[in-house]
């Protein structure tokens, strides 16, 4: 491909000031390649990171931000095999330092080296530039191919995907049949509650306080949805699993009082899985964790290379966001693009930005 | 219901002698349950248990087979407050002594007890009587209710059904995305294709000698199958794997040369799953169990209550054994169903008798 | 042996009135022993039992309490052959119902049918009669032999070393090397403490407030031990550990303080297994378990047949745990025993009570 | 410190030929620190490396050997911020490409990209240069620091440990309390034996068939060995059991007969380690594998940083392989030392060459 040597970038310049300016084409080092970007979805942190930055973001004024995308490799370090220029790809954006313990050990998300740009260590759009620009330099252990039955726009959901996978491989797995709750009908909860069925999870129940959105749930495939501002959900679930409450909680809404509410769904010996961001603390009655022998886990991202395991799932259409994508809006009108994500203007769930 | 003091069963009287008769309707004890017997499906080891027993097997003349059924109850001990008469249940064959070690820590399909009737084991149709009859006393461990939209015909399949998916917990689950590699299409083969992409395989690859089975694997949904006739089937899926193996190989010919050749099919840090009744010895490459890191389980029947996870997956209608039910017998005509199965008669696959 | 018609019991007459009087020797029913008890440990739970009851109890009048104990074989059921009079054993407090679904996988710690004697389950000195008597029955499956070399006096302390290992065996056990912080000396803390280092731990933290404790502690072969009324335990772990924190984090206080504060010594993708009776809700940065992908776990009892992988390791000296035993009562003073044990009269950490 | 620019080493100029030359002190690249070797213990795999290469082997006439080693950092690559010069090192022969799939899951030992130098695969000693040299390149991923209290004679003995670890790892660890058979006298089973004890195992019983190092065993904490010149060691270990079986089997000898007959050892739902280097297929009878319920790993090497784990228990003296370094012998003797460790001479074990 031909490489022109500037493009079309986002940077923030200033805390709450994201602008689409002219910057160099980023250049690629060893492991690196580089990739046309097609597709770039809003995560919910985007909006936190251009209002206040992120852990060691880079410089403002030239800061790109931007992690979940899709697009075509452009050009490939000397060095790379595993790669080809005209590659559809989609990106994940955590690359470890490859030399600390957590990395050694397949926890790359956990780096300890996190934000250690000479150590190795990149997290696009975060701690190094990322995707909301014409081009972006990708090291390949965050890349991986996707067929053309995987559009550009529901590609970038991957990310999303992924990490909603290593949630589940992180608690275990589904239990073939089990029965799983979902809280919190946000991308992740929507995304989770789908998942869960494709990885044979008996029934899934989903609650909410958005009915729109609920209804989102059902059309993905969920069987059973609770809007808590009508049901109590505890008492719902208990009635619908006999007194003996769910298998599995997936806790997506990252509020206190679901997040603690998960422990008087869940069975005897059964399993929680923290999906969401946590702002405040949460006040728990712990010791049911004892007297029920319960597991929990969390899951930092799409680790352990989960972005790749949802890859043919979406491309076989089992795997099916396209209802989640509400609206795509060029680079240009980035501001116009978050202002819909933020405001859920539209019934705004994901927001794609085409560069 | 109207309790019967005889029934008609299929009585053992001899090896290779089985006939219909009328026996006593059995009585049933404290925890146990009487079920009117509806659909018992053949399993690949009744053949052998009729042509020669099987270990602590009840007296000849006396010894009622069948272990794969499912009814309706008829009638329950005076403890019992877990079913009611006219519940529709699925019966799974291991009940433990739940006194031994084994049972303590959930291993009730090896249970240390295995054939001691006094301690309280049961293993219906193989060392205490089973279900080719018109009624069959059933431990409450065993039985599990069955909603209106399974039959009762493929409601008889959730026995292999919980074969499968305790074959897929002991190896880990199936993780999501990934090549499994299913070998042999016999009844099990079929069924842990079919489940293998109901829990969140990317591809299912299903080798095999006979066409028309292979058929049936990709009516059930596998993706891409192998004639080992005519493909050399290890060269075949190093190919679509670009060189690396399948994640997972589920084995389920029982023949040695297949057994050992999964060895060379499977990825470094890859998992083996051996679900096949081996006959004779298999003769295998050890040292890449060492070398490249492998994980290799086999599966005790449907253990760890996995008849029970394989219900609401039939229920809403993801697991369709449907195709696999080519045959229905009356119980008078249980040797013409059993000449059917073991001559693969029309294709036969799992053949019902119903008494 | 000869049994005698009555024994001397400590009976719970009325909430705080505890009393040794003359009750009948208990019948055994079906898989029963009877045992002829030896020494019963006070665990801290009975006298929260003695003040106010539990879940179930027995009547009043009649309840007698005392679940850590040994003992002697004194008489057998007809079915029993697993054990013969004369045999020493240890006991376990909790037999499920072997008929729920809990009890079927191997979790009867947390039988879904706790409390109900009528099918089955029992819980020495909580839900039954337990073991501050002279002779108490108990079902074989909470039995366990232990050779001469495991005083009776020690045995009684099995039980909450079954629990101690049951946590390990949740959280996935001890990875040899690792940094273990137990918090809290009490008798579970300084157990937890001793036992990990027997399981292949490489450094053992214990933290604590009494000196005298903490000394116990390197008694038992703790290798660093951190009084936090001096110590800032986070920043001294960190300090201990290059800023990364400890592989596991075994909470054994109980308080809401330190049970949210293991979330700031444990390591990225580290383990916390909850081990303390916590009566208060805690509030805790849940945030943690998702950006650090955390594993958390809660051990219910001595689950798992634990208490029986505990005698091993007694009987060959390695678990030692005699600098535990500081008092010894006969069941006559059983008043005082509770007193000493509650008061921490003369350092006493466990009390035992011989009948 | 002052690094020279020749150094003296052992090189193999064909097979068979190791001779001591004079070669160029080997360059650092990113990532890697040169290494003033020590001490380098003969691995079973050295001689037949010698005598025939290995997988990738670097060019005879430069190619040197050596792969158990420690020492001390002589010098640093400008990024290497881990290590400073004087640090007590112990290294790990593997080093992943970190690119490939099973690295960036943890898997270095199986890296998928071995022997590709260019993409970053190290295997020193194996495809490229080792330690019987004065001094060695070695990336920091392979380093681990060692305090005082470890010798480095004992400290080459790091590798194997780690090996034992990782079998231990894999197959899920120790349960405590266990039985654990350990089949093979050699380093790798004394080790194993050795290690098991360490982890919390009940009892561990080695079997062999030379008496002498039986008797190390017991020196390093067997509790029952088995001599199978004299006595049938299924049988014995039934009887040992209670006609159960061993809870692991730990198989060390890399022949075909005990490999088979580790199934025979087990008990139901027991767990086999394959941990020998099996030059002929193994004849099993498979079946048990399914009809027990078995689980089977084998470990590559000393994977998931567990070279590192046994570090804390060699330090404090728990872990004691000083009776195993039966010889030492300065790299000039190289051969000598061959010698000695290929012909048993002098009942040697483990033999260290010193540069």
């Amino acid at each position: 491909m031909n490489i022109p040597e500037t493009m079309k970038a986002a940077v923030l310049f200033d805390f709450g000031d994201l602008r689409v300016t002219e910057v160099p084409v980023p250049p690629i080092g060893y492991g690196e390649v580089l990739v046309k970007v097609n597709s770039v979805a809003i995560c919910g942190s985007d909006p936190a990171i251009v209002a206040k930055g992120w852990k060691g973001y880079p410089k403002l004024g030239e800061f790109i931000p931007g992690h979940e995308f899709t697009g075509v490799v452009a050009a490939t370090a000397p060095d790379v095999i595993e790669f080809r220029v005209g590659d559809r790809v989609a990106v994940e954006p955590h690359k470890g330092c490859m030399r600390c313990e957590n990395c050694l050990r397949g926890y790359y998300t956990t780096c300890l080296n996190y934000g250690n740009y000479e150590l190795g260590h990149r997290h696009y759009g975060f701690s190094t530039d990322g995707a909301y620009a014409e081009y972006a330099a990708c090291h390949i252990n965050t890349l991986h191919n996707i067929p053309e039955s995987i559009a550009f726009e529901e590609g970038a959901l991957l990310t999303g995907a992924g990490t909603v996978l290593y949630g589940y491989e992180r608690i275990g797995w589904v239990g073939a049949g089990e029965t799983v709750v979902v809280t919190g009908p946000g991308a992740i909860g929507l995304m989770s509650a789908h998942i869960a069925k494709i990885l044979g999870a008996g029934r899934v129940i989903l609650t909410g306080t958005r009915e729109e959105r609920l209804a989102v749930g059902r059309e993905l495939g969920v069987d059973i949805t609770i809007n808590v501002r009508e049901t109590d959900p505890v008492k719902k679930i208990m009635e619908l699993t006999g007194g003996i409450g769910a298998d599995m909680i997936v806790e997506c809404t990252g509020q206190p009082g679901p997040a603690a509410e998960a422990l008087n769904m869940v069975r005897k010996n059964g399993r929680i899985s923290y999906n969401g961001i946590y702002h405040e603390p949460v006040t728990m009655g712990l010791d049911k964790i004892v007297q029920w022998n319960l597991t929990i886990t969390g899951p930092k991202a799409e680790g352990k290379l989960n972005l790749a395991r949802a890859i043919p799932l979406m491309a076989d259409g089992r795997m099916n966001f396209k209802p989640l994508i509400t609206h795509t809006f060029p680079l240009e009108e980035i501001n116009q693009a978050f202002d819909t994500f933020t405001g859920r203007i539209g019934g705004a769930i994901k927001v794609i930005v085409k560069p």
